[in-house]
C-alpha cells in the first residue's frame, strides 16, 4: 500500500456504528464508561498525560492521585495487600506465572479458564493441567478437582504445580464456584491460588482476603468502566516481593511491569469511574435479581439456561434450539437473528450464532430488558 | 481506606493542570493527539469497543479498518514485513527478547539504551552486554562497538549473543548514530538487531528494511499522537514465525500477544491520527531546522548542548551551568525555573532541574520556540 493521499483517507477518524443500541454484550456492559470517565478521556487523552510529575514510578505519581487511588482504594475494594494496575487481565495472569513459575512448571487451571489464561500459561512456557466441571448442564466445578488435579502434578513431574488458578465467574456461563474452598484445598498442598475475577470486579463485591486468594486480577475495559487495555492485579503479602520485584538496576522500577504499565488516560478513566464502580457493586443483588428475572423469561420462550440455575451473575448462556430451527430456513440463515435484534436497536448476541449464545443483562436494567425478551418474543411469532 | 462518600470523593474525574501551555516536555511533544484523535477516543473510548465484529484475532478486524492498518499501511509505514500493535515499545522490545532468547542467554545494547529496554531484558532473564558511547560531549556509539561487544559475549558465554539492540535515537541526547551500519556489523555475526524507535517512528521517516534492522518498535503515545498505552512492533519475514507464534491449542491467539494487545481506544486513536502523522514525517527537516535554530538561541544564552551537533532530532538534552548558578541563589532554589516557565505559561522541563535537562521542540513551531528562547533571556536577566 503506497501511503498517497487516497490510501490515507482511508484511515483517519471513523464512526462507531451500533454505538446506541440496547447492549447485551457480556464483553461490553461492564466497560461501558461513565460520563466522569468520558470526560476524563478527553482531558487525559495525550500520550504521557498522568507523567507529568511523576516521581519515578507510576503507583507513587501524588497528582493525579494515582497513589492514593493505588495503594490505598484499590486494596481496599479488591481486598488484596498490596495492588497494581496493569494492562489487563491476560497481561496481570501473565505477570503473575511468569513470577511464581519457572520455564516447565506446571500449573493448575479449571477447564473453564478463558483462552488468555491458557495462552498466558504458554506464554510462561508452562505445562497446565485442568480440574473438569461437570459438563453440561451445570458445568459445576468441584473443589476437590483442584486436590485431585494437583496430585496428578505431583504423580507425574514429583512436585506440586507452582500456582493454581480459578475462574470467577467464567466467561462462558457465568458461574461463580466455590473459590473460598478451591482456595483452601489448594493452600492445603501449600499451592498459592490465582482468582481470575475478570468478569466479577468492578461488578459484585469480591475481597481478595477473604476468599484465601493469593493473586487476584481484574480487568478494567470489562468490568471497571474503564478505557482499555487496563487491568489490576492484587498480590497478597507473601507473595508481593515475588510479582513486584525491583529492577537490580533501576530501583524505583518493578520489573515485571516494565517499570510501568497503564500510562496514560485509561488510568484516569478507572479513577474517574471508580466512585460510581464501587458503588454499583453494592447494588449487586439487583444484578443478580434482573438475571434470573431475565433467564426465566427466555425459558418461558422455549430457551434454555445452562450453568447455575438460579442463576448468580449475569453473564448467562442459553441454547435456543428453537431459533437454532428458525435459521434452517430462514433467508438470512445463521444471520437472521442479528439482524432482527439490530433492527430492534439490540447489539450484543454474535453474529452468526443461533443454536447458543452468550449475553449479559448488567445494568441493562428492567425496561431494556423486557424490549429484549419482547423483541426474542416477536422475532419467534414472526417465524412461527 | 474505607470507601465511603468522603473518600470516594477524593476520586472521580480529575482536571489537568497544564493543559494549555507551550509543551517542550520529550515525553510529550509527540503525543499530543490530533483533532481527529480527540474524536476517536470519544466513539471508542468504550471497554473493547473494537471487538464489534472481531473474527477472533484483533489484527484482523475488517470493520473498523484495523486489518487494512495492521496489515497494510503499518507495514509501509515502518518498512518491515509483518507488523503488529502492542501497549507500547516495551511491550514490544521484551515480546522480542522472549521470543529470540532463552532465559540466561546475552543480548548487547547501546549504553544509551532507555531504562526499560534494560528491564525488558531483566524481566526475560537474559544477560546483557552495553556497547560505550564515546561520552561527553559527543555520547556518540561507534558501529564497531557491537563487534567488540559480541566478541566479548562469545569469550565469556562461547556463543554470540542472542539479539542486539540499538536506540534510535537514544532517550537522553537525541543522538542518531549510523543504524544501518550497526545492522551490518551484527549480521556479520548472525545476530539479528532490534531498532528502538520509541523516539523516531511517528516523528521523522522509519524504514527497518533499508536500516537491516530485523525488528522494530516504537511507540505510540511518545510518538504517533496516539491515546496510551500503545506501540508498534515491526518484525522481518525470517522471524516472525517466532515472535508471532501461535498458540497450540487456540489457532488464532499469538502468544507472545496474549492473544490481543490494544483492545480499545488506543488503537483507535492511533489510527485516527495516522494519516496526519505519516505527513508530519514528511516535513522532519523542518523540524530538524527548529531543533538547531533553538539550540544556537540557547548556547548564545550561555547554555550548551551535548550529543550530536549540529543535532539531527527534536530531543535535546542542555547543560546549563548559569542556570544552576542562579538555583543556588534563589528563593525557590532548584524549583526557580521550573516556576519561571511555568509563570509564562511553559511546561515540560522536569521540575528541580537546572544544572542540565532536557527538552524537545517537536512540533512546537517557530514562534513558541521563541518565546521559550525569550523566556530564558529575561530569567537570566532577571537574576543577573
Ligand atoms: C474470564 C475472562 N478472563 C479474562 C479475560 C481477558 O480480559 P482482558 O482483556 O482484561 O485481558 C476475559 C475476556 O474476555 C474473560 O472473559
Ligand atoms: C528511548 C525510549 N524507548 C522506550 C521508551 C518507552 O516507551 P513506551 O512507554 O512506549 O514503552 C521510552 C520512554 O521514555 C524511551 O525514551
Amino acid at each position: 500500500m503506497a501511503l498517497d493521499e487516497s490510501s490515507l483517507q482511508k484511515f483517519g477518524y471513523m464512526e462507531r456504528e451500533p454505538l446506541n443500541a440496547i447492549n447485551i454484550d457480556p464483553l461490553q456492559t461492564g466497560g461501558i464508561l461513565t460520563e466522569e470517565a468520558r470526560q476524563a478521556l478527553v482531558q487525559w487523552g495525550d500520550g504521557y498525560s498522568v507523567c507529568d510529575f511523576c516521581p519515578g514510578t507510576l503507583d507513587q505519581i501524588k497528582k493525579p492521585k494515582i497513589k492514593d487511588f493505588v495503594h490505598e482504594a484499590l486494596p481496599e475494594f479488591i481486598g488484596a495487600d498490596e495492588v497494581r494496575v496493569t494492562n489487563g487481565a491476560r497481561e496481570s495472569k501473565f505477570a503473575v506465572m511468569h513470577s511464581v513459575a519457572n520455564e516447565g512448571d506446571w500449573i493448575v487451571l479449571d477447564n473453564l479458564a478463558h483462552y488468555s489464561s491458557h495462552v498466558a500459561a504458554q506464554r510462561a512456557r508452562l505445562n497446565t493441567e485442568t480440574v473438569s466441571s461437570t459438563g453440561h448442564p451445570d458445568y459445576w466445578i468441584d473443589p476437590e478437582g483442584y486436590a485431585k488435579a494437583i496430585e496428578n502434578v505431583i504423580d507425574e513431574s514429583g512436585k506440586p504445580p507452582s500456582m493454581a488458578l480459578l475462574t470467577y465467574p467464567d466467561g462462558n456461563y457465568g458461574n461463580l464456584p466455590n473459590a473460598k474452598k478451591v482456595a483452601s484445598v489448594c493452600h492445603e498442598y501449600d499451592v498459592p491460588l490465582l482468582l481470575n475475577c475478570a468478569y466479577s470486579i468492578g461488578r459484585m463485591p469480591i475481597d481478595a482476603n477473604d476468599i484465601g486468594a493469593d493473586f487476584v486480577v481484574g480487568s478494567g475495559h470489562k468490568s471497571m468502566a474503564s478505557s482499555g487495555p487496563i487491568g489490576v492485579l492484587g498480590v497478597s503479602e507473601e507473595y508481593s516481593d515475588i510479582v513486584f520485584r525491583k529492577s537490580p538496576t533501576h530501583k524505583k522500577k518493578e520489573v515485571e511491569l516494565l517499570g510501568c504499565t497503564a500510562r496514560g488516560a485509561t488510568l484516569m478513566t478507572m479513577i474517574a469511574s471508580f466512585p460510581n464502580v464501587v458503588k454499583r457493586t453494592r447494588e449487586w443483588d439487583r444484578e443478580v435479581e434482573n438475571a434470573r428475572w431475565f433467564s426465566e423469561k427466555l425459558e418461558n420462550l422455549g430457551m434454555n439456561q445452562v450453568g447455575d440455575k438460579p442463576h448468580n451473575h449475569d453473564l448467562m448462556f442459553f441454547e435456543a434450539p428453537n431459533i437454532y430451527e428458525i435459521s434452517q430456513k430462514a433467508k438470512s440463515g445463521r444471520y437472521f437473528l442479528y439482524k432482527e435484534l439490530k433492527s430492534r436497536n439490540i447489539h450484543g448476541i454474535k453474529a452468526g450464532l443461533t443454536k447458543f449464545f452468550k449475553l449479559s443483562t448488567f445494568r441493562v436494567g428492567r425496561e431494556n430488558l423486557s424490549t429484549v425478551v419482547d423483541a426474542f418474543d416477536e422475532i419467534i411469532k414472526k417465524y412461527e
